[in-house]
């Protein structure tokens, strides 16, 4: 049924098109992005969880601790969502019927893939967080390997 | 190999949250938003190959037929990258592995439509406006298969 | 002094050009936008009055909860701006002259529904929510009046 | 009738809430905004009308035509839709129901105000863009005047 | 050396360019927009300081808190980073090497306003939010300097 | 005088905030992003100057060949934009007084690079274009050196 499913959506596209992370054709895709975000998506989650809660009668640390809190909730968020959309271009845009015969798993790793950068909104789980990070870290080696280049994976933090 | 995916992703999601159109649980999605925006690329797309060029010597007719050129152009770009959005939104966090076991074909749909956007950004291609104004009304029919709820579809314009 | 207005203005636009959702000519007005996200402001306020605050001594649940409360008051804030942005689009590039003529209260109704849009970001309202229900409902009959074509008017939760 | 929508939207809103330029209640309003997104349009505008088309046979020359025509063309469509938004916050947020007492054409006002910001868009049309920047003139001298503050309308160009 | 730095970028720009607020040559600056965001900075960081926590056992007023302070907060960030913008897009295009010539603290003044900015959102801090007008005062003075224009410098709140 | 400046800021912020490139301490900055975006600044710039217009009796090349051309400079802009903001997010919020002393020419070579954007954006000039890409190389060469990391510089095209 996969092999029909490939078949029916190379038909379709019988010259696939080259575009990019810039939903133009400059042929620059590159999932550091998605690694970078992903990254800040770990950290601030580990920073929310090490926050401690000031006494309730010291009004000024609380409302301290009120402003870091919400920020870092509010950069997960734009971080996790800016992860997902990055992702996606790689799937819908760079990603062809060619890729999709050499890795059957590619839906399946992406729909994953995006709905971890769902849970990490949801939720302050770390547990899910490195698991967004270790799905980014599968995409750049299937990212490179249909490329044929051999480039590092590193974390910036 | 379809049914493994679908357990191995059923097992990673022991209980499927219940998200939204707005990143969030308020349990409102809606295909129509896609819809909508679908209809405008469609719309754009037709406008675009209806407009004729004026006379070169005519400079007023030239600029006026310029600005309008350059805003529908920009107009269906961004009318077909909300479509993607949308659409990819019903993908990554309505859509769940139970709704995978019911409609196989559930990615190579939204692959195929995500691509459609793309392909109507890319050209100016009355046919693939279509076959995504096509794509959407079939995203429709699953839809609100899933929530056994039967809402016409029609369009706005 | 109403018909003095609408003549002067009238007068101003004496060819009203067919503009729609997207600032372009595309013609596609649909209110449903508006609708969509109008039902996400409701919902949201809903949970988040029906969210309990942990006990203070549960660490994990109450960062949790803090998680999830500024979400939501992030997602109310985000659906009620797009639900504004959405009328306004209507009252200033949509409804023309001759609409107002055949509805008087046609400034109000919007002046009204966009001012509902800011009351449920300020507040944590169910009554202003479902006011602003009710006012996208309203917009949602004039809308199709102007165009005699009924469409029913449904909720996608 | 205009005296019963006022009372109709008063008693509505029995204690009106100050809110501000960015949706929370700072208070700070400030028509300056909009006055210099609209010397933007206008500005624009005219550089549009001056620019000439080289000779088709200079490749070179014709590029950077394109490229500084579509420019403006964007630039002036943003400045405009941002004009947009400040002229909008300011009715929907600033002004209330004892202003439309003072200023019983202020919906007209604004709504035309709105509609040449739209039709800036849609034209390169000089006799527009001035229109716009008188509309926000006398915006900025109603605004003033609640206030009974004595603020120089000045242009930075 | 700051004379080496000014003559080499002078040589590799030997025709400064007119830009604009808007990366156009629309010509249109003005401090005034900075000012305008600056001022709700400090707005809501009073606003912020002069909440109070309801009692923990009224739910409804302390959804009622949490929704405003988690919006104070919010709107503080954006405005923040609203002021940081339209300072940099100064630095960047409008102040060309023989501003710095003029002014050898160019640099510094931009980069300690900006880093107010940051600490703006990082804090809540009335010294901070205090220090930030003044420098966006400080700016408005250096750049109707440039213009030999005479523009008093004025709050709307 | 750059070491009073120094001492000043120095002084201004005794204790220097850890803070990232999502305007939270994420601490996770990285060049790579900025590198991305400059890269198809690069590819753009190529593509936009090997376009050939059409016979200009062909109108549907006609329409195609202007789709492209409108998209591509779109691209460009957006792309050099978000390059700027991203080197701007290192040199407000990275880098620190006690990177200055290390680095005098901090500042201008953050300016120039800044510069370079608007440029590219202003002009279809592959030699700017090809000095912003240099200009990435250098700040990512300072940036991992602060580090005491090393960290290879590649290009993904």
């Amino acid at each position: 049924m996969l092999k029909q499913a490939i078949t029916k959506i190379k038909n379709w596209f019988p010259a696939p098109k080259v575009s990019a992370h810039c939903d133009g054709p400059c042929g620059v895709y590159d999932p550091a992005a998605a690694r970078i975000t992903a990254e800040a998506v770990v950290s601030m989650t580990k920073k929310i969880m090490a926050l401690e809660a000031p006494n309730p009668s010291d009004k000024a640390a609380n409302i301290a601790y009120q402003n870091t809190l919400s920020r870092y909730i509010a950069i997960k968020e734009e971080q996790a969502q800016k992860t997902k959309d990055d992702l996606l271009i790689l799937w819908t845009d760079y990603f062809k019927p060619v890729h999709l015969e050499k890795y059957p798993d590619l839906h399946d790793t992406f729909w994953k893939a995006a709905k971890l950068c769902s849970a990490c909104k949801v939720e302050v789980s770390e547990e899910h967080a490195n698991e967004l990070m270790d799905a980014v870290q599968k995409i750049h080696q299937m990212f490179w390997a249909t490329k044929d280049k051999d480039v590092t994976f590193y974390k910036a933090s």
